[in-house]
């Protein structure tokens, strides 16, 4: 994770998440940002459990009773209107969909706990949701679930100024089987991508719950080391002649650039030519076949420029980076980030997507995109690549006119093998969730995944807890 | 874990480790840099079995079976001389023993699971152990357990050098349940104290062995992210009027030296009183009631020096620190760390010590120590606070001319139910072992407890990993 070391935090964020507080109902914030989503007009997402074979499992339906139970334990917080319930129920890709009925909004970890109690007495599914813009159907119901709301559990606790940290309330250690790994996604998604929140690690079985996806538990409070804000940020953005570059590109400025480096972002040239397309953003530099963003925070202006300038004279000298733009002022650091950013919404518009998010060797990284342009020819619309280099975290889409299930028999499990063969992993930040389930197989061995459903069956006896979703549906 | 973060490996990491290669006889390295161990006519340290409540669970004795079968998994590793023994039964600070007649030095982590396999067949107890440098116990056996010690597993099995990763090898991933924190704890102290590790998280459940210590599993491999070695290096010593003080120069630090500052520690004059009257260690700045240790590492020395300079200008004008020295010639470098680093020694030679490892909100972390002075008057000899204070963690030890029943009962449980009153920890970073084990509940809840203990039955039914260790004694 080393080059997108956490940034600081804003100054909202001491304040509460905006975004989060009071916005399930209708995308804002973040999503609106994403430029996706429920645009009038927009064709109706077909139903998950019509379009993906998954089955039911025995779990109980909402009754009257239970209503009037969550009523009590969430006053006011018991959403049953079907208006205000189809966005919850839709994945931010717009692809899946829920048939879910009611959507909690608990305020507390002792609301959460009730909620959850009872569930687990009248064996109710329930699916835990912050900001629903997970990648892999983690967040939206595949059936009825329950959509446990923590939208609302938006709080900074306390702060601590001399640390940094905020802690979580007494109520959170109390209630350790209850925690948001769900909030903890609106946080990171508010703070922006770019942000890597590091958990310290619990020597207590607790860690357990970082990355489990709301399948052991729902998390209610986090503790977040926040450092100070940085006086000055910069972003350079790359024009490079190929890939071997960008990998020295990388080299060069962990050596040169080394603590003030917070980010290392690369793009292929297919990427560039769709974000100009489809979003009209035009490329701030010459014409090339990668792109490469890097953006520096440190504590003194001057001492950063002059790291980034010899960095840059470097680079351009020896033609690692052929042509270049540096922004400081945050409206063109900004415009420079979306051409980055928006690549997912500018692939949306260029036709069906087939998206995977790989953790391969850096070396190896590229590959697998010129060997699927080889493979699938004019089968697929455009191949392209991107990602956070320092993680070894490729984004591999795939775009085509409409979905075929020929030209997905031509990349699966092609295109896991091949990672299974650099011994990737299948998943690199996007997490499992509903979409990546059944071929985690492909980066983790059997045992792994015996041990992740015995920690299941412990945690969540009667499977209550985001069912379908990150364990294998054959486990 | 802000203030210490991760620094470059020193090259002889990439070769393999000194120290833990061929070392477990006879502590070289880490140990006689400590100061400490098996000096020639040293008192011999009592059997924990003997000087605890503690009572050996029904596990099988190793027979001459066990030892062929032993000999065939690990030729040339089995290890039985009483002599070569002496050393891995006695932990790092001498007061506890156990009565070990075997120890297997494996190489791979194949031969890992075999030894393991043949353990939990037989029911025969395993202590797995690495530097044997931890200070809560939990490396030693307490009875006659097995040692299985990993200092043979030192390869660097792979290194990226783009992305600064070594990696684990096919076997590793392939056995999940053998893996070596004991390792790992070997890397760490070699790479020094001040290197905080960030294993990246699993979300697979593998996560849980981080912090196990050898309770769950033994780590056979790991891998971690390196960043270039810093260009340079800086360390400030500087006295400090107060704990308000400390406080405060933390804060204007972390500003002022943002992404350079790796390491803040403090230590109070009773300390510096120590190293000097123990180890002849003068103080290099005038006598002060607190002391501060900065670290900077950074890739350009110029603007580190910079920084650093108006850092101290702004200490030394605005009252926060009253008198410093700096550093960046190597052997300055380490004799300033050496005050800090040798309090430990300092303080063994000062009695016996009563020794804890807090976590506690940083603008109370010097209450304690006060506290204890007053509560203790002269019944203690020394009552002194040290340690990271970006980590919130405190060393708080206590000295008298000998051990006694009721200066323990003056510290037991008051030490412990004031760490709770705070929410802090009774466990900061020497983990919980033979020693802290029974003290556990005052910072985590009875449904953590109840959840480590069902995560110990799942993976380890027949409890023969590191037993006695970790997990309250009346689980």
């Amino acid at each position: 994770m080393l080059p997108r070391r956490p940034l600081a935090w804003p100054a909202w964020l001491l304040r509460g998440v905006p975004g989060a507080a009071g916005s399930w109902g209708r995308p804002v914030g973040p999503l609106a940002r994403r430029g996706c989503c429920s645009a009038p007009g927009t064709p109706e997402v077909p139903l998950t459990r019509e379009r993906y074979p998954v089955r039911r499992l025995p779990f109980s339906t909402v009754s009257k009773q239970d209503l009037a139970a969550f009523e009590r334990i969430v006053p006011g917080g018991v959403v049953t209107d079907p208006e205000a319930l189809q966005a919850p129920n839709v994945d931010w890709l717009r692809t899946l969909r829920g048939c879910s009925k009611v959507l909690l909004r608990p305020r507390t970890s002792e609301e959460v706990s009730h909620i959850l109690r009872h569930c687990h007495e009248r064996n109710l599914a329930v699916n835990p949701q912050g900001g629903n813009t997970g990648m892999v159907g983690g967040s939206v119901p595949v059936f009825d679930e329950i959509i446990l709301s923590t939208a609302r559990m938006n709080r900074v606790l306390s702060f601590h100024s001399v640390s940094g940290k905020p802690v979580p309330p007494v109520g959170a250690q109390e209630s350790p089987l209850v925690l948001v790994e769900f909030f903890l996604a609106s946080v990171c998604w508010q703070v922006g991508e770019r942000a890597s929140l590091r958990p310290q690690v619990l020597a207590d079985g607790t860690q357990l719950f970082i990355g489990s996806e709301g399948t052991l538990g729902v998390i209610t409070a986090v503790s977040i080391l926040c450092p100070h804000k940085p006086r000055a940020v910069n972003v350079a953005f790359l024009g490079c002649p190929g890939f071997a570059e960008v990998l020295q590109t990388f080299s060069t400025c962990k050596g040169m650039l080394g603590e003030i480096l917070s980010a290392f972002e690369f793009m292929d040239a297919v990427c560039m030519q769709l974000v100009g397309r489809h979003l009209h953003l035009a490329s701030p530099v010459q014409e090339s076949p990668f792109y490469v963003l890097i953006e520096t925070s440190g504590s003194n202006a001057g001492h950063d420029a002059e790291k980034l300038g010899h960095f840059l004279e470097h680079a351009l000298g020896s033609g690692l980076v052929t042509d270049g733009t540096m922004a400081t002022d945050q409206r063109k650091v900004k415009m420079l980030w979306a051409l980055r950013e928006r690549i997912t919404e500018a692939l949306s518009r260029d036709g069906y997507v087939y998206k995977y998010d790989l953790s391969l060797p850096v070396e190896r990284l590229y590959d697998i995109v010129n060997d699927l342009r080889a493979r699938l020819g004019p089968h697929a619309k455009h191949v392209v690549g991107y990602g956070h280099l320092g993680d070894g975290n490729l984004h591999l889409n795939v775009t085509a006119e409409a979905f075929s299930p020929s030209l997905l028999g031509a990349l699966e499990p092609h295109v896991y093998e091949w990672t299974a063969g650099q011994q990737g992993s299948v998943s690199a930040e996007h997490g499992v969730g509903f979409r990546k389930r059944d071929v985690l197989g492909y980066s983790k061995p059997p045992e792994v995944l015996q041990l992740m459903q015995q920690l299941k069956v412990l945690l969540d006896p009667k499977g209550i807890l985001n069912p379908y979703k990150t364990l294998p549906s054959q486990a």
